[in-house]
């Protein structure tokens, strides 16, 4: 198996998963590596991240018939895909290893900028809101929603009827200045889980939902009990992280 | 007269110059505070940026006829503007002050990556190109190019026989990891200028032009004889510095 790391501004693109028509991290990625093996490889990645999300440390496995020179394909990939993707090394990872499946955890931040006016050399990558957020507030409420826990009421309701319980192993708000930056972690996130988890804390921070409200809202099972969906732009796959079945951990 | 401090992306305009049909910094200023002044001032800039080159630091003045509420514009001008501009202070300056006129010194930084990849996130803002450069030879050449010397062969050649000198006081590399940084300050730059530097500066970083060439190249006032002018998107206009005149320095 073949591992490459990714990073990627994610502004330009409609998300990972490939679409017909659409620009998406995939469909460049597949089309590149097409290029330089002959074949367009099957690719599975940790973090299908949504249109307008962005990944420092997205990482995507792919199998791989015979060898090739690794150094050689992420030079030719990335003077193809640059700069707005790049793949950051790329790898031999042991049999076995899916880039998905053997994610032990994924590591997301979301940024918000409560300040009066953006940064204009942030604005694609910071959600910019007006209005005071409470910090205790916040943390209150994030503390409640750590743990194993269903989290159908915050995520779109998958295909089928598949588990939405997740572990969710940190949830964590920090502030400098006129920055929040609200870093989580967990074993796996549902389609929208962080940015619903965002905008139901941005929803306390300002008030209109209260802190001790997170076990109701997780006990209803229902999108319409949370806050809204924060947006896309303001999110980054920081991290993904792999137990004792990755080679390079 | 009205003092406006400045931030801009730089990336998707002309540059400040308005220039009919083209999309410049101080065509979309102007319309905004058409709107909101019934009229479009005329504005005197700190620097006239090139397209793409981005400020943090850019000031401009215009003269105002009677009173208006400076919080209430910087407000309407930043939601019709941002997040690309942003005013980030608007203030009275004291009767004669004009930001280019009163201006004693402008500040520029040059990034630069080395790196084998870009970085998504900085692409726009850091000029990516491979190669080692050597920073002890940077160093020397730039202390060459210090103080006040007639720098024609670093420039485009100015309209009418305009002066060429100016005072150098700052020209210094910076290393961290696979970025550098050129910092540099002048009482005024000519057009292109920072780029002509930094361009001649990598030239010697890179080893295809010598150190002590520096004075020859001055001395030439022959804008061949200097190296190439570096791309527009490392370059951002940090400060302008305005002495005794500055109201609020």
């Amino acid at each position: 198996m073949v591992r490459l790391d990714l990073a990627y501004d994610g502004t330009g693109f409609r998300g990972w998963a490939a679409q017909r028509n659409e620009r998406t991290i995939e469909g460049e990625l597949r089309t590149a590596l097409e290029k330089v093996l002959g074949a367009a490889p099957r690719l599975s990645v940790a973090g299908r991240t949504d249109a307008g999300v962005h990944a420092r440390g997205q990482v995507a496995s792919f199998e791989l018939e015979g060898t090739t020179d690794l150094a050689r394909l992420q030079r030719a990939v990335n003077s193809m895909l640059g700069p707005e993707i790049v793949v950051t090394a790329a790898g031999i990872a042991s049999e076995g290893f899916d880039a998905r499946f053997s994610a032990s955890a994924r590591e997301y931040r979301y940024r918000i900028d409560v300040g009066p006016w953006p940064d204009p050399f942030e604005a694609r990558y910071v959600w910019h809101r007006q209005g005071e957020l409470s910090l205790a507030a916040m943390r209150t409420a994030a503390r409640e929603l750590l743990g194993e826990h269903d989290f159908a009421s915050f995520c779109r309701r998958p295909p089928d009827d598949r588990s939405t319980v997740r572990r969710l192993e940190r949830l964590a708000v920090a502030r400098q200045g006129s920055r929040l930056e609200i870093s989580t972690r967990a074993n796996a996130f549902l389609h929208q889980m962080v940015r619903s988890l965002v905008g139901t804390l941005v929803a306390v921070g300002e008030g209109s939902r209260r802190s001790d409200e997170m076990s109701q809202i997780l006990a209803a099972r229902d999108r319409a009990a949370a806050g809204p969906v924060a947006p896309a732009l303001g999110l980054t796959l920081e991290r993904v992280v792999y137990g004792r079945r990755d080679p390079r951990a």
